[in-house]
């Protein structure tokens, strides 16, 4: 039972001393990068720098206990942070006091939603969200996060939640800029660059093996925060304009329940929603992909319930909506994290960074967390997969595009909702018309195919339609349609066969789509039949009045249909095979065959 | 290109004597009933009677100009009125101004969806309801209406939106019962339900023919109005307290254009959304139902122009929102209506109305309207539909109860929603988990059969897929975890075979879905194949990277697959025979196979 819930039995009973040391190294190094990435994700969502670090606590502890995935990195990342911006920003003015509230309940809500979706086991709602759209929302929210930190970079005041505003806003400030400021912020930016492809050659070079090196070189973010912080220290860049973060308060986070203004959670559901399934679906791809690799696997259900309680950890401390970050993660997995034990220990290490090292962080510049968010998003923006969708398919392609373009242009929920409403629309249009085909007999033989593609034969006065798909509401109009389409007008019209080899479920619209055919043909003088359906979907149909009602036979092969209702096209397979020659006139076949 | 915009001109070239007398004879009928009917449902929509009485000009001409189905006939309908006054209701007061001006308001917003719709074909989106959900909605709406009409039926102040409202105020104002207007209700109820059996077999006694008997016995309800409306002037009811229709202004309709009040018309976004939707499914149906009859064919976005353009003349001619009616249409049809003209005639015959008989309909009391309104909506209840439904499939018998309860606990509008809601949770359930069978090879043959049901053999090194449904969004994420979750603890896993026989697409989401698997077995050293590719999604694949980076083959079928990655298995069938005795012992097969 605890084995369940608490996945930490499983993996903490074979827990030795070399998964500890694994563990351990795995923590230093996220560690090392959880911190400025944690205060800078604080600044992206406007929430004050302790924000990240308290979200690098609590909802990792609690992620340890819970989660199934042994390498997923929890706390802060850059999308949901510019989410929660966005949300934050239209219910409590920046920097207000109702803001970090705001932010608060966003984590409590999302929380509570993914904790919800788990328990109930309904973690497949996140399938609304298809990649096209997931991919292009990530992308134009990259772009967004990069303008935003255009302030923090250099000087000059940008914001807004749209492309056009941070445009408009950098424009009119654009003598705003403060050259000291872009200074650092290029210095730092070039050093990060750098450091992601040019360090860690440098330290194989100077003998270290290929695993350390790239180890160390994540220790670059740790470089730049030090260098630029003791730049501005010793140079007294704050004096010359330079923004710092300043005090952080030190010691653990004051314990906070969000739950006093309804009003405020009531403005907050829709944007919660976003950011619990958004968050969700990012984690979950990178669990997957991470655990794949060691031929492990996560489960749907129980992951809901852990990023869930993770954010009501982060709502009852201080912090802001966490979820799995990609980039930490990977170095988790990297450094040879075996267990979720090595999320508990960077839990400890944030912790006591707070009650030992904040002072340091004094003169820490806002422009170097800006140059970290940067670099974090330039691994988001992914501009080659809009021609590649669009090459493979229009629809796909179409939908997003458009969750770009309202992403950029209308802010980060309008640009999700329609990319799902898009999205949906396509699903339901596509499976809306499955594809059906008319058949006649391949002569000579008991297959039957195509008419527009085979050499066939049909009976003047009887038509058989192949239904390739599963028969449901969203295609049961689609059905009625096909079918009298096919009676319409062709007054010698006797039977009509449904052929289901296809189909492997028929829900009770499709029934009554099947049933209402069934009754107009029958006033119409058609008799239905029905050929090779499924024993399941036979067993589902005798459930109901169906199979009384209808008129016609339900048979086991299209060949015995056949030969029951055309016993002349059937029986002369010699002289049906010489008709193989009326490929090109499939006109001319059914005319042959109606005058015998 | 006029036969493309306007179907008169297909059906008006053969008009003849002939036609024109069967439709005359149809119009006179149906206009026999709209009146009253009219009347009625302007009364459920809480609007002045000529409001239906409008609903009963203007857009029948219009549709008869731009429809595609001959028999149906257009109006006010009982469910569009009562969701127009739960609409109305919430943005004015009952009586009000405000009030009509919603109405009107609905019927422009409504038009002008349906109209782009139709002209951007976009039909299919009502594809959203499913029949159990428009089923389940349509019997709770009726239960509304006829709780609705208690108060006129009794004189006891019923009102409100949902059963408990309605029950609420009936047990408040169970004292306001008025004992004539009771007894009057009784009187036409009586008469009505029993015109509906036993006229007609009356009428052929007396030498009709049936068809004679069937049409005169719809004059039931104008012997209804007459019988009651003078019983009223001659006893002076309307003096004792039983309310009366009153004046109804003589003459054409005002022009009106609902576009004043823009807040008033984003209030009502959703509300007409949701008319539009309801009135459009349920007057496709009955068209559809009708022309199935006649072999004939209706289009539906063309249907979806002509509903729109008749709601935008209702819009503009103070009337309500209309839709194809059940009853009229069945009558319309029954009476040898044979082309629209039929309706343009019932128009002509309501305007004469209009300009004539209005007076005469001074002391028609209030009670025959609403007598009339249960009638009609007695024959809108199906109790028998939701066990039959929840006895066929569990979820959408589920999906039926949910919109019944909510429609009749909180309204129409959230009853339809949940509904909604509700068969798309269902929809997305259903396909983000399509059948997925492991098979093995049935020895001696050339077939591949699940390894559950069937005695085959497999390759201990080789697990073959086979996916019976297209792969799209939905259930993307599914097949990833499907395929990792048969890799996961297998370290002796070489080859994993993914059948295709039943996939007849593959989407953006799909195509990333399979990308990251072939990845991810690559990591773990596991090689991906494909076998039984359809000729479509091949081309489609060959537009995206994807054959190239698979790290295995793409096998014509599974059996060239299975020779190529298992030659012991699939070359000694003698042996391979000899095992079909292992069928109660899948595994011991399996061991078998590797043993070898």
């Amino acid at each position: 039972m605890l084995h369940r819930l608490f996945p930490v039995f499983e993996w903490g009973r074979g827990y030795d001393r070399e998964a500890f040391t694994n563990d351990l190294v795995a923590a230093i190094v996220v560690t090392i990068m959880l911190i400025p990435q944690g205060m800078a994700y604080a600044m992206l969502a406007g929430l004050p720098p302790e924000a990240g670090l308290y979200g690098a606590m609590v909802p990792l502890l609690i992620y340890a206990l819970l989660g199934t995935s042994r390498p997923l990195a929890v706390g802060p990342v850059a999308v949901v942070a510019l989410m929660t911006a966005a949300a934050a920003g239209d219910v409590a003015g920046p920097g207000s006091q109702g803001y970090h509230l705001a932010a608060l309940v966003l984590a409590f809500l999302s929380g509570a939603m993914l904790l919800a979706l788990g328990v109930l086991r309904l973690g497949f709602l996140a399938n609304f969200l298809s990649h096209p759209v997931i991919s292009g929302f990530i992308t134009a929210a990259g772009i967004l996060i990069a303008g935003s930190q255009l302030r923090h970079l250099t000087g000059i005041e940008v914001s807004g939640k749209t492309l056009p505003e941070l445009l408009h806003t950098l424009m009119q400030d654009i003598d705003g800029l403060h050259w000291p400021t872009l200074l650092l912020s290029a210095l730092v930016l070039a050093f990060l660059f750098w450091s992601r492809k040019g360090l860690a050659p440098l330290l194989m070079r100077a003998g270290l093996s290929h695993k350390a090196a790239g180890l160390i070189s994540k220790g670059a973010l740790l470089v730049a925060v030090a260098g630029s912080t003791l730049a501005v220290a010793l140079l007294d860049l704050a004096a010359a304009g330079v923004p710092i973060v300043g005090e952080i308060p030190r010691g653990m986070p004051a314990l906070s329940l969000p739950l006093s203004d309804w009003p405020m959670m009531q403005a907050l559901m829709v944007p919660a929603l976003m950011i619990a399934i958004v968050g969700y679906v990012e984690s979950m791809s990178i669990a997957q992909t991470l655990a794949a690799r060691r031929r492990q696997r996560v489960d749907a259900n129980r992951e809901l319930v852990a990023l869930g309680a993770a954010n009501l950890g982060a709502a009852t401390t201080s912090a802001m909506p966490v979820t799995g970050g990609l980039s930490r993660s990977i170095v988790n997995f990297d450094a040879g994290a075996r267990t979720p034990a090595a999320g508990a220990m960077t839990a400890f290490g944030v912790g006591l960074s707070l009650l030992l090292f904040t002072p340091l962080l004094h003169f820490l510049p806002n422009a170097t967390l800006a140059a970290i968010i940067i670099v974090a998003v330039a691994g988001l923006l992914d501009f080659g997969t809009l021609p590649r969708t669009w090459r493979y398919s229009r629809a796909d392609g179409t939908a997003m595009a458009a969750t770009i373009a309202v992403t950029l242009l209308m802010g980060v929920e309008p640009g999700l909702m329609a990319g799902v409403g898009l999205s949906l629309m396509l699903h339901l249009y596509r499976t809306s018309r499955p594809h059906v085909a008319i058949v006649g007999q391949v002569p000579g033989t008991e297959h039957f195919r195509n008419i527009e593609r085979h050499a066939v034969v049909t009976a003047p006065d009887t038509v058989s339609i192949r239904i390739d798909e599963s028969l449901y509401f969203p295609n049961a109009r689609f059905l009625e349609d096909c079918v009298m389409g096919q009676v319409a007008g062709k007054p010698e019209l006797r039977n009509v066969v449904l052929m289901f080899p296809a189909v492997n479920d028929v829900d009770a619209s499709a029934l009554e789509s099947l049933e209402g055919i069934n009754r107009m043909l029958a006033e119409a003088g058609v008799t239905l039949h029905l050929s090779e359906v499924k024993g399941p979907v036979m067993d589902r149909l005798r459930r109901s009045h169906f199979l009384q009602e209808l008129t016609g036979d339900v048979f086991l092969t299209q060949h015995d249909a056949m030969r029951a209702l055309a016993p002349d096209l059937t029986a002369d397979t010699s002289r049906a095979q010489r008709r193989e020659t009326l490929r090109a006139e499939p006109a001319a076949a059914q005319t042959t065959a109606s005058s015998r």
